[in-house]
């Protein structure tokens, strides 16, 4: 086995373990540490406590169980959280509130702390560097995912890996997204949230399966500093690059999905304002559809992109799709030159891509989704209570 | 047969054909005059030509053609568009000036203009005030309609009688809000403009099918001041009424829908701030595929809420279900409380209402939509170029 995500970093140990529907990572990296969560106002009891323990900048350890999401769990829920980082203090002879923790599956409902307790501490007896630990890790916070998540970036002078999950949201939401992120650079606390924010920011938060967000997502980045210091400009675009790989995988496993739909807005007056079209377009259902009906559909393209809020000239816009190798034109300057065949041809691989260009600036971002197809439907109207 | 809509309001002749995919309907009633538009960037000619129109405040008569929605057409569309209220402008003796018109159908493609010529001449001979005649205006105006659209709002003084069309909007788009409100109470085009904007605002920019705007949505509203002078408060709470009537017609209608979703939001700080969640509720694909499965999931709707970017305190949060007739309570400040047989029962209906109280202010809202069944899929995926 090959390194895959975090155990290529250096001062990285973990493993975990899957039973049934419920699982538990542990991973042990000292360092400083920030974090990012959910935006959504109904937040999990391990969001809340992580808000907390992530503000000294430093962790020690993290934490993470499948199956439950100890969401809408009250005040016993963020004692029960609480009682999660005692556990894994205590098999690593940590301070509790050194370590992060993270929940995600079922909402509403117990975390079963018995069984974590067990969990816990057999984990905890094996952390270890190795391809195989980081792939158990990875295993042991999977919900409803299809595939395993991992990016790992190495850069001259560092490296980053890290280790996610998260698919659409079903309900009582499985679909959280968690990612673990690790890096042997130093970075302060301070610098590593900056470019943990715009990370995320540029990617997770451009990742539209079904517009539900989770009351669990999460994502930390943890720098051991084994490497040494790293220049922050460069590390802030290596963290974005791990960011990415990680961010269309997890659209990429969107429920009952059979293609990433990636949408890239150029030529906007603000970046932002790039990233609100790219999002309503990735959102669209008409778009969602014909991409699964491998429809070169650039009208529902265009009109998914006039109701964005964002001003620009119809007859200024160009429009490409492209398979990731090739790129065919769709409308030029506001004048359609389709070649539908071509076009039609290029959507029948496993990504899809679009590229809009406003003609109304210089800024761009992407945003990633998936397909809708009758399996989504499926999936998440035929969920028994 | 009755009447249903637009003739029975004193000054209103009207009539229509269908040939096919390609109708025309014509209404002559002269009065002062208002109207509302896409909010697009991409607007189709003929609203480019009404904005100018309306600007008067005053119409003499309506054409409005379906099969063909004269959208990216550019300049040619424009005169196109010039040229149909020619057409109906010699057919009824008026200035071309003074005739409103609308156009509904294929994106991309030029208007048969001979086709409805001769149509427009047809059917400007037989304009007249029955029941019969609204019906087929009513029809000539349908594309991807499965029912027809009409609504009858009769008060102590005066009547408002509309027709409409519109359904989910598919694309090369065929699915194009069009609303022709009459009225014989006499109100100046100032007022007249103020009360249609505001119950357009309230109830056709509250119909989410699958939040794609088209490019040639229009809603107009005469007066042909019959009746005689109108309260205006009560004229403005009657044309909402109208106008609640077809929204609620229209999503019922949505593409591959098997149910209305009607979803009011309660308790919040403002108006906007309602309608902002009820209108997120109701886009959740998550929500969509529960009330199609018939499951009553709270936790859908409440997440969903969460991510509208209203603040409030998910632990004061209040939700009940309603088939229209019985009202079962979901949640009570923050509390599940769901009895799910019953509240899975009173989903199996043509309606589904949610009622969520955010318990954080005074103001509510409305939104209407429908379920997301695999049947949309079906068709909007298998729609071929």
């Amino acid at each position: 086995m090959e390194y895959k995500s975090i155990c290529a970093v250096r001062g990285v140990t973990a493993n975990g373990i899957k039973e049934g529907k419920f699982g538990l990572a542990l991973i042990r990296a000292s360092g400083t540490a920030a974090g990012v969560f959910t935006e959504n106002l109904a937040r999990a009891a391990p969001i809340e406590l992580m808000r907390k323990q992530i503000k000294a900048g430093k962790l020690e350890a993290v934490i993470a169980n499948s199956g439950c999401a100890n969401a809408y769990t009250g005040k016993r829920g963020y004692n029960d959280a609480v009682e999660m980082t005692e556990y894994a203090g205590s098999a690593l002879g940590l301070e509790a509130n050194t370590i992060g923790v993270a929940s995600t599956g079922v909402i509403g409902r117990y975390l079963d702390l018995p069984l974590i307790r067990r969990q816990c501490a057999g984990v905890a007896l094996n952390l270890k560097a190795t391809p195989e630990a980081e792939d158990l890790a990875e295993k042991a916070i999977m919900t409803t995912d299809t595939k395993p998540k991992h990016a790992l970036v190495q850069r001259e002078g560092f490296t980053i890996g890290a280790i996610a999950k998260g698919s659409g949201m079903i309900a009582p939401n499985m679909g959280t997204m968690l990612s673990f992120i690790y890096t042997d650079a130093e970075i302060e606390a301070k610098p590593l949230k900056a470019a943990l924010k715009l990370a995320a920011q540029r990617t997770f938060n451009r990742v539209v399966v079904d517009g539900d967000t989770s009351t669990n997502d999460i994502a930390l980045c943890t720098a051991t500093g084994e490497a040494g210091k790293a220049n922050e400009k460069e590390f802030s675009v290596a963290l974005e690059e791990c960011c990415r790989i990680l961010a269309r995988q997890i659209a990429a496993d969107g429920e009952g999905a059979t293609k990433l739909l990636e949408v890239t807005v150029k030529g906007a007056p603000k970046e932002s304002a790039a990233a609100k079209v790219a999002k309503v377009i990735i959102e669209s259902p008409l778009v969602k559809t014909a991409v699964y009906g491998e429809d070169p559909n650039w009208g529902r393209v265009v009109a998914a992109a006039g109701r964005a809020g964002v001003k620009f000239d119809p007859n200024a816009v160009s429009l490409w799709i492209s398979d990731g190798k090739n790129k065919y034109p769709l409308v030029k300057s506001g004048e359609i030159i389709a070649d539908l065949a071509k076009a039609k041809a290029a959507m029948h691989g496993k990504e899809v891509i679009f590229i809009l260009d406003l003609g109304a600036g210089k800024e761009e971002a992407t945003a990633w989704g998936c397909d809708l197809t009758e399996k989504y439907v499926e999936i998440n109207g035929r969920y028994t209570t």
